[in-house]
């Protein structure tokens, strides 16, 4: 053994490769099967093959399996929407953001349906689900107003872009064989115009 | 003293006669000044002459005295968008029922201010008005269905009006001497417009 083996062997029991997405696929599963306050972390790493400790290096809590990597996801939302080509009005930056990651949500396909279902099933979960929608809605007015977008225009554009992204993608979670979520978030902004436009 | 003064007496002395709105505008003047977290339930009952024990008559805890009325309010916002006439389009019985609310919200005046300054300081706060409101639009989404409004237009009607709510009611807020609530939301539902209209 060399010693660079005995530093990838020390390296490798600490992180194991793929560790991540399998606590990850293992937790989402659990979740689903009995439900998310049933599951313990225990549970998760035996599903994966790891440990419990393995477990904490990656997630707090059972909880923040659910969570992890939705900053970076928000994060890339936001920066989206700022950088954005200026001949875009608001709202069409916003749409044209929401649609960039509706290929990312298809491509993670049951996973974010099953995180969907656990959610929704559960107070406690909703009621973070919730906060965090309400600081990405924050934090898209802020990019709005980067771009040189006035209030109430950055606020309003965020809050009915989140408010779209919200109903098309329940549908989407609802009806794993209908329309993708790109198109459905199409025909949702389609309807808010609709709907507005109802008013005499 | 008849027995009927003894009755009225022993019920006196348990319900103060308008302890509970004393109670209120003595939290909210103590929040205002000095912060929520820094005020006591003790201080509350004192600045409104009256026992912490009659204070927890009223309310479960100083959080509640921000709360308590809401629930009453958004059963009465429900009731109204369920018995809009029939003649209005979703959309508009949800702003038909804001603009009624907006009446109330006016003669609460000052009040209603201070309320949602304090709400705005402090994150556990935010976070509770945030659930109330989610909770609040999935009821009127609920009225809308019961007068035969389909989806996604039932939701969307819902998320809509609660957003330009929310929009006029911080514009309200932050100018005390500008223009009143109803003009303040009729004014938002117009650039809600305007901004979905922007779409190509």
């Amino acid at each position: 053994m060399s010693r660079d083996d005995v530093v990838y062997h020390d390296f490798m029991s600490r992180w194991e490769p793929g560790a991540e997405g399998r606590l990850k696929r293992a937790a989402l599963e659990l979740y689903t099967e009995r439900g998310f306050e049933q599951t313990t972390v225990a549970e998760i790493a035996a599903r994966a093959g790891l440990t419990a400790r393995t477990f904490f290096r990656y997630f707090a809590d059972k909880r923040e399996v659910l969570f992890a990597g939705q900053s970076t996801m928000y994060e890339l939302i936001v920066n989206t929407v700022a950088d954005a080509p200026e001949s875009l009005s608001p709202i069409e930056a916003v749409e044209h953001t929401l649609l960039a990651m509706a290929s990312f949500m298809e491509a993670m396909g049951e996973g974010a349906r099953q995180r969907q279902n656990v959610i929704s099933a559960n107070a406690e979960l909703r009621e973070r689900e919730l906060i965090k929608l309400a600081s990405l809605t924050a934090s898209i007015a802020d990019a709005l107003r980067s771009r040189g977008a006035a209030d109430p225009v950055a606020t309003l554009s965020a809050e009915a872009g989140v408010a779209v992204f919200k109903v098309a993608f329940e549908r989407w979670v609802a009806q794993p064989r209908g329309a993708g979520l790109a198109a459905l978030i199409k025909e949702t902004f389609d309807e808010l115009g609709t709907v507005i436009g109802s008013r005499e």
